[in-house]
């Protein structure tokens, strides 16, 4: 299957996951659901819970296992980008082209929309876990640890970067917060696919380092984007991140050695996934995806 | 021991727990840990973590095993505070007497250390789970799922306070909001001390209608001192929920009246515990505590 109708196959079985835990009846609180369903819905790219499935089906047939970690993925990672856009954050009006979720609601919706969408995912790993044998539940307990630590890496990352921006920043620091904002939860991601799907520890380790990578190069993809990518395609303003003195590898590298950059972690990340054959074609394929992406 | 110092014993019991979690070496995500410490240990009465404790005991002597869970609780209770407070939502200037964390640091940090005190609970959760023998772990994953309901209990009751803010509200919306704003959590709080010692479903049920009912008896008791309590010692403005036009129980049902319902669902409370004799003084002693209390 070629690439992009393999991706696309991927983000709707993802879409329809989602949608079974989002919509919610009739209940006082439909309209926070509503707001989650709203910025959950809103058309992202899915790379997060398509690495935790195409990861696992490096070693395994079917996915019902790993569904549910997918979605969870899923949900915190809009839980954070409906905070990062709040006015006392970043302050952002448009994300994937619409209004951003306080824009379209309001702050005190947005807040807690994104507290239930940091939540909800604990609900639904819970009773996967409630589900689940007891030989099965080192690896689950495991999974849901990593889980909880790599979202606590991505709020410090998200806090050491709202603090800097702005001012000047080392190498050292940019560093930080990429690897801790983006880079821990890709990681998580291909890691959840792996522990799940009982992958031998050198392997678990050898994605986690193409995981590490494909996010250095997500990070800098998207900070190119914002410096020179196409408004309309984007769905968001170019040129805010300079305007708001924001720190980036644009900033800090120029745009030249930045998309270097870009191409030799790339082409890293890939080497990494040597081993797996035809069945990584996808990992592989996806590394490029980031890379040439304009949105 | 005399009741007083016994709730002073539980809070120090409590607070060095929760010291020992929220205190972090230098890392740059120092400032987020001292903002989540910051409101954490700005002296709250430590109510939830004591009635997981003091639930726990009613069926064992040791308390090792709830304290994670104690100092989850608390730390989830103040992750909600902080962003209740936010500007977006109740726009709170001072709490215990102290600047909200948005003011005294900024709402941006404000935002995140809310989000990472919700999260935070789960990392050590999933801790303790990776400690657990696989015996205990159908108790501890149903705790977990509990919790976890309940904090998005707690978000939907928060979201339909929000809107309903300034607006006629009907008593079983008032209802439905105290029963998932507060209730819910309280309830939880007694849950999980039985679960954990392993009490019988029986016993679960009946301390789960004592922490209903004087759950009810705090939030009746809150919406008293909203207004007609002395500032000073409230730490808080009074007559703020007033002016907001906010949906209380005194609004409800005229000051009176809210009184003869708080003096009757603690003394429904207290006969929840009938079976319980001496063991259960405390928590007869706490129903009294937060019907009388002034802050």
């Amino acid at each position: 299957m070629e690439f992009k109708q393999e991706l696309k196959k991927y983000q709707q079985i993802v879409d329809k996951e989602l949608e079974k835990y989002i919509i919610k009846a009739d209940c006082p609180e439909k309209q926070l659901y509503q707001a989650m369903e709203y910025s959950v819905m809103a058309g992202g790219k899915r790379l997060r819970p398509i690495l935790v499935i195409a990861t696992y089906q490096l070693f395994k047939e079917t996915i019902e296992e790993c569904m549910p970690y997918a979605v969870a993925i899923e949900m915190v990672h809009n839980s954070s980008l409906i905070h990062d856009d709040l006015p006392g954050i970043d302050n952002d009006d448009f994300r994937h082209g619409k209004p951003t979720n306080h824009k379209q609601f309001n702050e005190a919706t947005a807040i807690l929309a994104g507290d239930a969408l940091q939540n909800k995912p604990y609900e639904i790993i819970s009773q996967d876990l409630v589900n689940t044998k007891l030989d099965e539940m080192p690896k689950k307990v495991r999974v849901l640890q990593e889980f909880a630590q790599a979202i606590q890496k991505m709020l410090a990352g998200q806090y050491v970067d709202t603090q800097k921006e702005g001012k000047d920043i080392s190498a050292e620091e940019l560093k930080y917060i990429h690897q801790n904002k983006t880079g821990a939860f890709l990681k998580l991601c291909v890691r959840i696919g792996a522990i799940l799907a009982e992958a031998p520890e050198e392997q678990v380790q050898k994605l986690t380092n193409y995981a590490e990578k494909i996010g250095l190069a997500f990070q800098i993809k998207d900070d190119i984007l914002s410096e020179e990518g196409n408004e309309k395609v984007l769905g968001k303003p170019v040129g805010n991140d300079k305007k708001l003195g924001k720190c980036t590898y644009v900033s800090q590298y120029g745009l030249k050695r930045a998309k270097e950059i870009l191409y030799q972690t790339t082409k890293e990340a890939i080497k990494e996934l040597k081993d797996y054959g035809e069945k990584a074609e996808f990992l592989r394929e996806l590394a490029l995806y980031i890379q040439n992406r304009n949105k």
